[in-house]
This record gives structure tokens, C-alpha cells and sequence, in this order.
């Protein structure tokens, strides 16, 4: 069976609610970053990044949310709201989507906890840590006015973006950004709360169930 | 016909690349960074992150390079030396590292040109400056230790991961980190040098062909 190593207030909850909607059997096992776990031996044998997410498959592990959200799309059950489009432009906007916010949203935003990934002096952290509400509100003034097609990311259909501009988009207020800056992304925030499958997810991980319209 | 906008020194290497392995006809765009092309309302007509690569297919824009590499390999030439599995896991071990190129050894290296995205002070940018080459060393251990699995990134057979390592192991010695440091990579970055795409790529955005072992 499949197993998503994943850490609450983490990217990886995206890669959890994909698993769940796309009707995948798997085992989540928690990672506690404040205890250090993604440091322990047994799982930098698994992965050596010290990060997560990981999903193990009956292959080996794999890594990086982008890579992890393509290959449960490829092999989700049949008929699972996950569907990944054979046309190559369309499949190319999907993984561009999620490539922009793993390395430029996800970076924007670890500026404000993981300065020291990039910086030494305490007064850099601190620099970075101010600049990460300008950082998260450019990045969402391109999302919310260039890349968001509809009831869901990409348009009528759901796809593996919705989850990971769900879990990105969670951030905002713990960056300083009020999300009602974003009325698209905000409403798809919501939207996505109905879904069994996230839901859920937010119960395993332990996640408040927060409507933005409440 | 496809078009790349593509700029000296950065990573729109890798698609260039990656077209003339296809086998794919396309028309190179150059853009001049220190002219600020990518800022142009026409440019950020068709981009409006206002970064390179763009690849502009019939159907519209494509960006990101984990993106536009992946749309590459699905609409190359049959038989060409870019493919991509059509195996779940071996596909998503191809994303997972590009991923990792694009979101933790690109972001290394940003640091020391591009500081100023995420913090203001001086002092702050010159930190940043100064960590880089220890930054970019830790992931080079990371792919030298780690991700090399033979003679090409991922074994025996060429894929996209290739010029994307290649493009971004060019930075080493600008970013202070000697590449003799890591023996596979190097080797990897000399092997590649070997292919004609790649001579013909770096002919054609007018950088030098280095040896390492020269």
C-alpha cells in the first residue's frame, strides 16, 4: 500500500487530499518537524532532503509535490475527479501551474520560516521574514489575474492544481495576507472545503476546517 | 512553428537543449536581461511573470522549464534521444528531480544575483551573496550522493533531466563552488558537451563550450 509521509501546515497536505480524491489506498504517517523526524536515519533513507512530503510506492519513494500530485494523477482509479488531460498543452498548464507555486510561492513563503535556508545574520532573517506579505501578494495578484480560469484552476474541470492552490493558498493569513485581497482564489478556497475528499484530509493532518465566507 | 524565448546564462538553456534533441523545429527568441526585454508589455503579454523560458506552442504559452520540458518529451519526434517513460514511477522520478532542480538548486543560486526578491537591506543581499556557495554545494552533495544513477541522470538512458542538470552544474564556478567537487556531475557536464543538440544550443545563445576535463 501506498504511504504519504506528510507534516501538518505542510505542502503536503495537497499531495493527501489528491490520494483521497483519487480513491488511492494509502497509510499517512506523520512527520513531526518541530521533534525533528525529517532528520531522523530512517527517513533520510527514504528521502535525503529531510523534507516533506514523500509517498512511498511499491517502487521506491517519491519525492517533490509536483511529482507526487502527476504520478497520482496517472495512476488514480478510473473515473476519479484526479484526471491528469492526454492532450500535451493541456497537461503542460497543469504541471506549469503547480511548478509556479512549488518555486516561486512555496520560496516566497518559506522566506518567512526557513530565512536561514538562504541567509545567516539575524537581521537578514528578519529583513526576509518582513518582505514575505509583498512576496505572497505578487505572487497571488498573477494568480488570481492571469492563472485562474473558473470554478476550478484550470477551468470546468478539477485537476491536481485545485488541491495545491488549496494548500498553498491556506498560508495567507499566517503570512500576513488577507486573502479577500484574492475574491477568485478566496471563493475557490471555500469551494474546496466542500469536498469530502478535503475534508477529510484536514482531519487526518489535524487541520482546522476553516470557510473564508463564514 | 514553436518558439522559445530564451536568455543567455539562464536556465532557458535546458529547452533549448531539449528541442534540438527532440527533434523539434522552433525559433529561438533571444531576451536581454540587462535590457529588461522579459518587463516589456509584449512580453509580459504573452508571460506575465516576466521570466524566461516562454515556449509558445500553436495553442498559447508555456512556461516553466519542469513544464515545458515534460510537453517536449510528450510531442518529440518518435525515436528521438528525449523521452519520457511511459511507466508512473520511472515519469515521476524524471519530475521529481527536475523539481528539485527548479525549486531548491535554482532558488541556491538565485540568492546571488536576485536577492532583492525577498529582502531590501544591503546587508541582507550581501548575506545571501555570500551563502550561495555553500547553499549550492549542499545540493550538489544532494546529486552527487544521491541522484546520479549512471551514466545519465537517471541510468542508461538519456531523459529531460539531462540538460536540465547540465544548464544548471554551468553555474557552479560562477557561484564559487568548484565542480571538481562533484566527479559525477562533472563527468555528466563534459559527457554532455559531447552531443551535438547541446554544441548547437550553446552556439546559438552565444555561450562557450567548456571542458572540464580541458
Amino acid at each position: 500500500m501506498l504511504q504519504l509521509y506528510f507534516a501538518a501546515g505542510s505542502c503536503s497536505l495537497a499531495s493527501h487530499i489528491a490520494l483521497l480524491e483519487a480513491g488511492l489506498q494509502f497509510e499517512p504517517i506523520r512527520i513531526d518537524l518541530l521533534k525533528k523526524d525529517q532528520r531522523s536515519e530512517r527517513y533520510l533513507s527514504i528521502n535525503p532532503k529531510g523534507r516533506v512530503p514523500t509517498l512511498m510506492s511499491a517502487e521506491g519513494p517519491i519525492t517533490e509535490t509536483p511529482a507526487i500530485l502527476g504520478y497520482i494523477a496517472t495512476i488514480a482509479a478510473p473515473h476519479s475527479p484526479i484526471s491528469l488531460s492526454s492532450a500535451a498543452f493541456a497537461a503542460a498548464q497543469v504541471h506549469s501551474f503547480n511548478s509556479y507555486l512549488c518555486s516561486t510561492v512555496h520560496i516566497a513563503h518559506a522566506h518567512g520560516m526557513r530565512g536561514n535556508r538562504w541567509a545567516d545574520e539575524a537581521s537578514s532573517i528578519e529583513d526576509m521574514k518582513r518582505k514575505v506579505p509583498r512576496a505572497m501578494t505578487e505572487c497571488f495578484e498573477l494568480i488570481e489575474g492571469n492563472f485562474m480560469k473558473g470554478e476550478w484552476v484550470h477551468g470546468p474541470a478539477y485537476s491536481i492544481s485545485d488541491p495545491y492552490l488549496f494548500t498553498v493558498a491556506r498560508w495567507l493569513e499566517g503570512d500576513g495576507v488577507d486573502p479577500s485581497n484574492f475574491p477568485k482564489v478566496a471563493a475557490h478556497r471555500d469551494r474546496m472545503l466542500q469536498r469530502p475528499a478535503v475534508q477529510q484530509a484536514l482531519r487526518e493532518v489535524g487541520e482546522e476546517v476553516r470557510l473564508l465566507a463564514a
